[in-house]
């Protein structure tokens, strides 16, 4: 496939991006994640196809159904003007559009669709750049979205594995049939099309007095692996990460991993639908997408629950930010070989 | 003693607490702590007596004649609402109404009453839920609660020591002859009528620039133990919260642990009348409060100086929330001899 | 000299403090850092010149020139107002008007003044009192003032070195031949008159995301040393800062030491003018400022970006406040030779 061939397929799903979340170019020598990365409109003459794509999914239907608070809808464009802000210095490597290159796809198309058009689209657009062996970086919305990532991964590969990286379980019943942001990790374990490797689902992260012993038990049942928040901080965040990351090699070979904002201390992350007292810090969270992207096994990532009505100074929208360019930058050294 | 005495005795002292506070029960196994926790009307018909009781108190008095910000009359249905929102899982426990009893007393009533004559109500009220074998948790208000709480409890136990855990001592001399949010360690160090064992009080966090001279010096001639911030962070936040338990094991059966919720950063508590830049993590106070649970000596606590005023989204209310739920959770290992 | 002298040298630069920073006096006791500062009205009555010095630069026009967010220009005074009521009580030493003076100096004039020669004041106004021996203690403004800053110790000691602790280097290129907020670190470093020692400038906690190779490049070309942020996190926050000023000691005689409050993560120092994601905690940044102030060749020092139109009731005033009083408790047990 080329560029010219995805965008034809991959374009009924997709709205074009404002141009609004870029940048102005910098003087000379300072280069932006703006500066670097394909607008969609330029996809279709890319003889290469790029290594990673960010699409949003700009809704809070599902927040909505789940009694939340709304905002997520505006998550995308919020996270993306920090995003495109950021220099393209990451360490041990560089970014560059030669060298690594990423795609700015917009959003999926949301206006005037229902949930489960609007996820059906999601679906066939991560799937098709999963077939491109693109990795997708989907910015949510609730974390509904987890539910067609999902699926579009199965669909991929049927030896794949979740990572949940989240204060709260998100395995509540289906209300009357229907999804919202608190149901996805049960429409994933009961799945029976896409049946999931078993054991190869993870929640990391659950807090205490965030969740009910009704749905660890559900959780249990379907032989998920539960790690708790009390144990991470107990036997040390990195460990902790690194540990979850080898247990689900042992499980499946493809792997999603979904980051909802709440896992993070409110302190650091402010502008989420439900913010967490405790949680992550802004270090923590980011070393997790930085090992994420290297891991050979993770082919697809979402950053959920962004709530910029919430937020102060667009502090949580940096944090995704700076998520995002970290799991890139992760990306980037698995792809050049750098230890 | 049963429901129906107590009930009898105490409710003289108490307003009803307005259901507002209750979050709408949720949708199937989801149980929250306003789904177990005991509303007062019913304690009257319980034939055992609760495990623990919540008590509010309004008034922001104290803090006003100290000068300070007020706000934190606020503060008891801020901390509530968030409370009884949360979940009753608690790690190594799920807490249930049948196992381990906690009552919702309602507020002190402050209606049109001087600072003194709330205070000689709250010491009543206090008094008796300790007479009864319940475990008072009162939610400030000001630090001036800190003075009848201390008082309750040394007329039940001669051999009581106070743990206070603050940025600021709290030893003002009184005004004119009446206390505020600045005296009430001042006022239990000198009183004769119920002294405190020698030794028996701890400072537990006085910050650098926060304090004078003059009242460590006054802290000292009394036998006060000042355990200073730049200490703990030195030897470590766990370490000296054991250290100091340890410490007043040796000097006083019956403890009272006070949580000021300025001894945390404005990072994790914003919404305090005085915020400290430096100071404990959400992680810390909240384990701090899970040991006092679980100590067998401590038979009271309160969380004062949260001022919803100028809070930021409530972050500073849901800590004082996972605050009580830790110590509730301790206290229930106690009682279940969880290791 | 003394302060009769240095007050006729030094007040044409100045323009005279206001008293509303300073708090009332407070009941018996309770010193605060504005009940023992030196107004520089009486500076001229001094016989004995003041050990410290505190100088504001209440302008914001290098911020703006950069592209920023202006409000820089009330950082002196919200700092002030801040510092003036912390207590003098400095764990090993309690801070007083006889044994370690301050004197409040008030603010460079910038009232319709160029840049420039707003720069061409403080750098006069910095010159005399590294000579007559005291230690400024500047608050900005924008980083532009490191500039002068770095100037007027060259002037003083040709073997000078600087310290830039920062999420970002500062080191752009000039707009039309004219400094802002973002190139004072390489004026200093192209500066043909005064040059620095060879080694003797380090850039602490340069955060990827946050520059460009392309200044990365420039710093290496000048033979700055950089500190990068992920490797303070690496190798331990108290033992980087121990390593670089080891490390100036053997480049340089006298140093100035510039914080930039960015070099904070915005969970502690929300009101910047360029707000960082990552970053130092309250606490680091505070040792830092003590670590600073103990250094027998630290002679001079700012606090530059506080942004109050973005700050959280005072956050990061206050903590710019007690790195002041951190910095001048370890210059106070530097005077009085405690370890």
């Amino acid at each position: 496939m080329n560029g010219s061939e995805l965008t034809v397929k991959i374009k009924e799903f997709l709205t074009p991006q404002s141009e609004s979340v870029f940048p102005q170019r910098r003087p000379m020598g300072d280069e932006r994640f703006g500066d670097i990365v394909l607008r969609f409109r330029d996809l279709q003459y890319a003889t290469k196809l790029p290594d990673a794509a960010i699409i949003g999914v700009p809704q809070d239907i599902g927040v909505n159904r789940n009694f939340g608070r709304t905002g997520a809808a505006l998550a995308p464009d919020a996270i993306r003007r920090a995003f495109y802000k950021l220099t393209t210095f990451a360490g041990k490597t560089t970014l560059s559009a030669d060298k690594f290159s990423i795609v700015e796809c917009g959003n999926i198309t949301v206006e005037g669709l229902s949930l489960e058009e609007i996820h059906r689209r999601q679906e066939q657009a991560v799937w098709l750049l999963l077939k491109a062996g693109i990795t997708p970086i989907i910015l949510g919305g609730g974390h509904d979205i987890a539910w067609p990532n999902g699926q579009a991964l199965a669909k991929i590969d049927a030896s794949y594995g979740v990572l949940n990286i989240d204060a709260h379980p998100d395995v509540r019943p289906l209300d009357a049939g229907k999804g919202h942001s608190g149901t996805a990790f049960r429409q994933i374990l009961e799945n029976k099309e896409n049946p999931l490797p078993t054991g190869a689902f993870v929640e990391f992260g659950i807090q205490s007095f965030a969740t009910s012993v009704f749905f660890l038990d559900f959780l249990r049942s379907k032989q998920a692996r539960i790690v708790f928040y009390d144990d991470i901080r107990r036997n040390g965040f990195d460990t902790s990460v690194r540990d979850v990351f080898d247990y689900l090699a042992s499980k499946a070979r493809s792997l999603y991993t979904s980051f909802d904002i709440d896992s993070c201390a409110s302190a650091y992350a402010p502008g989420a639908s439900a913010p967490s007292t405790l949680g992550f810090t802004a270090e923590e969270i980011c070393r997790a997408a930085y090992i994420a992207g290297k891991n050979p096994a993770v082919r697809l990532i979402d950053i959920v629950e962004v709530n910029p009505n919430f937020d102060a100074d667009n502090r949580t929208a940096k944090l995704a930010a700076i998520m995002m360019a970290q799991f890139i930058s992760g990306l980037a050294e698995r792809k050049f070989g750098i230890n």
